[in-house]
């Protein structure tokens, strides 16, 4: 991830780009109205539960991505041309971030141990099958020069789900929480695990591959892993702590807010500062933001910082899968596969059945070593949970367009042959997983799990529920706060209990620490002091 | 405003840039660090009411501006080069967007043609006795070459106040609305007339300078008002209508946030399309959306955008105060003057007097002319509050940097004895004003005005009281809505009345016009259906 563009941004221009000026300023114009004519649609097309708004974006990207082809006389089909800066940037860490904002911490951390083994050990089996995979059939292919480091790359590029986007409109959090906690969490393990390996292929020498490299691999992974957990769980504590010490909200909302915000940013550059992994830095910001400094803060920031989160991500959302569909017609790319488009589409036809069976490669023997581990019969992963998860994880998205312009264009362009066929089959299989298996994701959930109980109370204190906080408040008065209480309550009453569900004793210590220390120094649910002229005090005195 | 920034962004970068990347990473960190710095000083400072944020900002800027110095041994002060398209485009926005969207409305429309009176009338008197006495005092020192386009840009230059942002801390909205609208609204117009006056200077030809340029000036500055006006309220009033008809909250309050900051950024970036001020676009785009837009979405997004726009502005604002305090110290601008300190102070102490002289020059005539037209005596603006007004706006901020840099700098660097010497007086003023004067505004309002009668009523149908909206709604159900009709019936009840304030006639037929046509096609308070499933509905029943 470079961040020098942001260098240039800083630096005034000279008069050299002055009349590139006026295109700029009519694609921003022509972008900013397509997002709107989006979200309008997007919100028409609502009724129809199997449309979702990834596809609506993508359908509208397409269609103008024609008018631009038209209007500019075949010349070119987009205005913007993809730089994965402004995708690691600007779009990507809302979207995380926003994530671990919302996700429900009780699923996620229950189901921690399971999440991690699909997130990094199922990536890796995913991608070791696509690399030997593409060797094995696309080498004998005439389609260009591509030597190892392109295989390695290529198994990356496709080991990258896309679930983080695309699963918010099909699982339903409330319904399935151990499902949706399940492809959720593994999809942002997968983001992180696919970009670590992407550029750990990107750094080695490929000439030497031996067991000490890839064990090297192995620890550094283990390295990123830890410490940008780390960073981002410090970011998220400092500024609870901040936030509970000095009683921001007494003087002002946009303080807490802007603190909130910053301090996320800040744990998301620093990454960048010590060569981490940001995605994981700022998606544990983002729990520990929702679990502590969010119930520090007034009832007015949590409802802004609630929805302005989440307006963020979706932006950064619809902007992205509106890119993907304008770039589909990238003329410059197609014409170097016009003469043999049938190699095109079988290159892409074979990589999406590697993506099947690698996804498949992991997904069953893992499910099944899990289920060792779970002694009760109702925490295992049932077969019917097993394919949705395999299928739920078959989309392909923006961080596989990414890394394959990363690795196959240089700025954006092109000159081979066969890297040019590796973009056109990277965009097919995004377009093809996004638009097919998204449209048969949802009848195939509804067909499998057809009454998915509510595992959850709805009464959770994630800040994915402030409306039930407030309409608490609403009903009692003054109890939303005393209520709190109640949760701490639940931990297991028996040592019996603890015994016979040895997978939630880790989960019950975390709990006996954050009960003992971690709330009463940095907050959190039913542990900010309720004293006259504190945040909570004024934020139900009606100023929400 | 140069837009070219953003088309280099969007392009991804070659090589070239990598080595730069370590040092703009280092820079952001640090940047975002210093802000969080800021705003927890700035609330521990908060209980001393002679400090402000700006101050704050500005000292914290200084002190890193001299570590910064002494860490690179006298080479550098500052980590960004100071950029006009930063400003105009990242920074101003949201603030001016924010102080729309928050202004008391009804308190800025009755006094319209006073705020226009000072702000267009009274910045041209400014500019014209600032340009005068700048070639009367400083042709004949020996100060480098300055011609004639330079002086005219000196007087666009100091004619720029800064009182949008230091205002909000000194004088109040609510203890003295009318003082507020004036000063405010007459910075706001003020920001848009010197810009358009500093391009219309650059623009034209200095050798011939005759009546009908003069002419042509003033009408394109007056289709310049009109236009931009009407596209920031269309702006507005689309996303009014959009949301009103499609009931958007219904499905999802993002989507509403979403459209609204988009409608906004779309009405500020056609302006740049269509070569308008973005800065009147934007702030009638803020007022419409107050008035029908933020009536129509859900009690959730009330409370979102609220906090949102406001945070995003005090965001801005510090970093424009701390970008400035950490400017001062740029030693390449000061070596210049290093062998002339006494000239650089007496051309900063001329001008501030320029400055002090130019303001009084209109504000006390067109006090004069002001109160000719107004009947009642409590319309009137007393002598004591003219003085507040004259020197509330003595403040020269980032505008005049901004302005100051694109003038007398290529690329933030500047190689003539002349230029650097007028950057540094700019800086010189900016922080002499911002600091001393602002300093003593509190002191010196609450001497002039020691107990300012609370002029309107607290129930307003601005966003910046959803506090006492949602306090209503708390003890008496579903009121709130109801209550709304009730200004409406605050009409002139005679034509006796009409008559006998003649300034009230347009303010009296716009409200008409609101009530019949404009409310309910575009919603607004009040005029929202409230039936089952609409989005008002929705948020009373616990969406909060």
């Amino acid at each position: 991830m470079a961040f020098g563009w942001m260098a240039q941004q800083l630096v005034p221009l000279g008069k050299a780009l002055a009349t590139s000026d006026h295109a700029s300023v009519v694609s921003i114009n022509l972008f900013v109205a397509l997002i709107c004519g989006c979200i309008v649609i997007g919100h028409l097309l609502e009724e129809r539960r199997w449309m979702n708004e990834s596809i609506t974006a993508l359908v509208i990207g397409v269609c103008t991505g024609v008018l631009i082809l038209l209007t500019t006389k075949g010349k070119s089909s987009h205005i913007f041309i993809f730089s994965e800066d402004l995708f690691f940037i600007y779009l990507l860490p809302p979207i995380i971030f926003n994530a671990g904002f919302q996700v429900k911490k009780k699923q996620f951390f229950r189901n921690f141990m399971t999440i991690m083994l699909f997130g990094a050990v199922g990536t890796l089996i995913s991608f070791f099958i696509i690399f030997f995979g593409a060797i094995a059939l696309l080498r004998n292919m005439d389609i260009g020069s591509l030597d190892i480091g392109d295989f390695l790359a290529i198994g990356a590029i496709f080991s990258a789900t896309d679930s983080v986007c695309t699963l918010q409109q099909v699982l339903n959090q409330d319904e399935t929480p151990f499902l949706y906690s399940l492809v959720f969490g593994e999809g942002v393990v997968n983001d992180a695990t696919s970009v670590v390996l992407f550029n750990a292929i990107q750094n080695f020498d490929h000439a030497h591959v031996d067991a000490i490299i890839i064990l090297k691999i192995v620890a550094d992974f283990g390295y990123l892993f830890l410490s940008s957990t780390l960073l981002g769980a410090f970011g998220g504590l400092l500024s609870a702590y901040i936030i509970k010490k000095l009683y921001i909200g007494r003087h002002s909302t946009n303080r807490e807010v802007a603190l909130m915000i910053l301090m996320a940013y800040l744990s998301y550059m620093l990454t960048a500062l010590l060569n981490l992994s940001g995605i994981l830095a700022v998606f544990f910001c983002g729990i520990v933001m929702s679990h502590y400094t969010w119930h520090n803060v007034t009832e007015c920031s949590r409802v802004t910082t609630k929805h302005a989160f989440a307006t963020l991500s979706f932006i950064a959302e619809t902007f992205l899968f509106l890119y993907v569909g304008m770039d589909v017609l990238d003329i410059e790319k197609w014409k170097f596969v016009s003469n043999s488009p049938g190699k095109s589409l079988s290159v892409s036809s074979i990589l999406l059945g590697l993506v099947l069976v690698g996804r498949a490669a992991f997904v069953f023997p893992l499910s099944f070593l899990s289920n060792l581990t779970k002694n009760s019969p109702h925490e295992r992963i049932i077969f019917k949970q097993q394919v949705t998860i395999w299928w739920a994880g078959l989309m392909r998205g923006a961080v596989s367009i990414a890394l394959a312009y990363n690795q196959f264009t240089r700025s954006g362009h092109t000159e081979l042959r066969g890297n040019a066929i590796m973009i056109t089959s990277t965009i097919t299989i995004v377009l093809f997983s996004t638009v097919v298996f998204g449209l048969v994701t949802k009848p195939l959930v509804s067909f499998l799990l057809p009454h998915s109980a509510k595992h959850l109370s709805s009464m959770s204190s994630e800040p994915s529920s402030p409306q039930s906080l407030l309409s608490s408040l609403l009903e009692h008065g003054r109890g939303s706060e005393v209520d709190g209480g109640g949760e701490i309550l639940t931990r297991p009453s028996s040592l019996r209990m603890l015994l016979s569900k040895p997978t939630h004793t880790v989960h019950y210590y975390w709990r006996k620490l954050d009960d003992a220390f971690m709330r009463p120094v940095f907050g959190g649910r039913g542990f900010v002091p309720f004293s006259p002229g504190s945040p909570t005090e004024q934020s139900l005195q009606g100023r929400i």
